[in-house]
């Protein structure tokens, strides 16, 4: 089938020829309306008009960045690994991403299941809402992707193929590594340049060789560590969520790379939602709970990642018999701790990236109040240094959470 | 064309079909005659009968281990990889590689130029000919052909195609990963076992955790470090040379894999002829010219790459203006040593697995007088051990031949 964009008219003649869709909605007349909050893609959700409730999300990317225009030209097939990922996911652990019900790579479209009782966790934690299941979740969710996707559990063969399905997402790898780790660090014009010009942090923050110099070595890592399929863009804009459910979307930036890296991408989301509020609203409870939940999910996330990793006694990496169970089990630690460190240092290349880079964050460069904005900006670029600067030495999550409460 | 696995006959008939062949002979006749010390393929001599010395050689995989026979399969398609690979190292520096007359990857046949005045280098170091261009040879090699397909010199979108070209060779990585990294360290069917049998040393090495998981981490990045592309086998059997000429064949291993592989290959070959001479000709004159030119080769190497880079301002991994000259100075030395780190330990996993593993070198396993080769082993074993032990700690080139020395 030839690729073809799709309008609310076009796209109910397009599903009601596919068998999943027929299956779906039964004999119900059904429409589409397009949602608005698509940056990159067209969002349409599609209802029965017979039962309203009878509903799902059909998202299609166009050959151009959406939220710019055709001036912007980004390939479509970024729609062909967001696919890919949602699959190889929902197949890992489906309690945490959405169900597939129709795909097809050639017309970059996707439909799958509405999330009508969720929101999107960006403005829950920027409400100061507790989601008391969300560490639970997510460190199953990343535990399990990254484990089971990686050279731990699979053989040679399956992850070489694995590599294969993801290595030519090459347009949305290379703007992570400019737009995460090289723009935001120097004066650039994709930057926020209002914020940049006489700003005395951005000045400090391009000329600070050291730092520049540690987001290079993680920089590398990102182009060259093959340790397991990642979302490529954790953030807490990519989940839905309420008390009882989380839901990771999105996945479209997915690739084989470096362990800490989706790890590091919450993790920032997170601090940057801590900073809003010792600056916006003062909520110490609310502050606590982030701390918290910080701690436990790296906590759980390493439990769970050493407990998949205890049932698999053969993979690419370990041959059985190879290793007596205590050296094994000190391997592991090792290894647990090392990506736990990796992730800080991604997660203070992230927040870093949001003070002058493109795409701000709704908690900081979304503050109305330029003092204010500049506090908070002061504080992530504190963190964010020594997360930067120190995270080879870190040896217990304690030091984490004092990092981020010792910053002011 | 349909693969058929051709003869000396049928490869003639092929062969004239061909007009880079054609224009190769023009009008003489030619025959071929099958040389016998192919491991893998079947390999000829294609010659003019009119003029002896027009001539190639063509090599054929067949889908199975041809030393081994019909019994042990292993996708020819290995043959796929040698091609790209022969053709991607001449593109880089045609000096120390084959030239290539004609390729065929459904046919699994490479034809390509004879080097009849050359002898494969470990014969040569076994009777102590001084190569006296070799490091600067080989060191031109490998900082050429790992600087120009790392991501520090290609950009984003090329290091991820060269990705794609070569992460099919799935088989022949696996048989590093297992007959390199895990099986020569255990009780194993694939052993030398006649030879591990009560053997002392065996026992040591197989109950040796500390050793082992130092193996494991090495194991692991040959496994998820994608730095450049690999020869994946670079010994010095894998080497023709004379006094004049140096030239590299065999890269059927090739894949992207971590900078420190294929140096680290090198230099265990280097140092398993140097304890065969500590042991059996006790030559001093030649260890000491084995040592100066491990010295120069990873002097030169450093020197070379660092130069190929000072070239480069934009990359995948630099952009023009985002690090001051002195800090990036900086970062490339540190850059530069961690290579020659990681070789020293990727050295000493490849040096022991020689001992026991499958595929003994001449040099050690090779040695008749069993309480030689008891000896030789056991130096092997320590220097072995201490390259692995120690790599990540080492300072300068002097720590590593002093090492080599001190072993006895």
């Amino acid at each position: 089938m030839e690729y073809e964009k799709l309008n609310k008219e076009s796209i109910i003649k397009y599903l009601l020829e596919q068998k999943e869709i027929i299956k779906f909605f039964a004999d119900d007349e059904i429409y589409a309306q397009e949602i608005g909050d698509g940056n990159l893609n067209f969002v349409y959700i599609v209802k029965s008009k017979q039962n309203h409730s009878k509903a799902f999300i059909a998202k299609q990317a166009v050959p151009y960045l959406r939220c710019v225009g055709e001036d912007f030209p980004l390939s479509r097939n970024r729609m062909t690994y967001e696919i890919r990922a949602l699959k190889k996911f929902y197949q890992i652990f489906p309690s945490f991403v959405p169900k597939i019900y129709h795909s097809n790579e050639e017309m970059s479209l996707v439909v799958m299941e509405y999330l009508d009782k969720h929101i999107i966790m960006r403005k829950g934690l920027i409400k100061a809402t507790i989601y008391k299941n969300f560490a639970e979740h997510i460190s199953t969710y990343m535990a399990a992707t990254l484990f089971y996707t990686s050279s731990l559990a699979l053989n040679s063969k399956n992850k070489r193929l694995l590599v294969e399905q993801f290595n030519g997402n090459i347009e949305l790898c290379k703007l992570t590594e400019n737009l995460v780790f090289s723009f935001p660090f120097m004066d650039h014009e994709t930057n926020d340049n209002e914020n940049t010009k006489d700003n005395k942090n951005a000045l400090k923050l391009f000329t600070d060789s050291e730092f520049k110099k540690k987001v290079l070595t993680l920089k590398y890592k990102f182009m060259t560590q093959s340790d397991a399929l990642l979302h490529g863009d954790l953030h807490t804009g990519s989940i839905m969520i309420n008390e009882d459910e989380t839901y990771v979307i999105d996945p479209e930036f997915a690739f084989v790379g470096p362990f800490g890296f989706d790890i590091g991408a919450l993790l920032a989301n997170l601090v940057n939602n801590y900073i809003y509020h010792s600056v916006v609203t003062k909520n110490e409870t609310y502050k606590t709970w982030l701390l918290d939940t910080i701690h436990e999910i790296l906590e759980k996330f390493s439990n769970k990642f050493l407990s998949f990793w205890s049932e698999y006694k053969d993979s690419a990496l370990f041959v059985d018999g190879y290793l007596d169970n205590d050296t094994l089990n000190t391997y592991k630690e090792e290894f647990i701790q090392n990506i736990i460190k990796e992730s800080v240092g991604f997660a203070g290349v992230k927040m870093a990236r949001r003070v002058f880079g493109v795409a701000g964050v709704e908690e900081i460069r979304g503050i109305e109040d330029s003092t204010l904005r500049a506090e908070a900006e002061d504080m992530v670029l504190k963190i964010a240094r020594k997360f930067v600067m120190n995270y080879e030495n870190i040896n217990n999550l304690d030091e984490i959470t004092k990092m981020i409460k010792n910053a002011r």
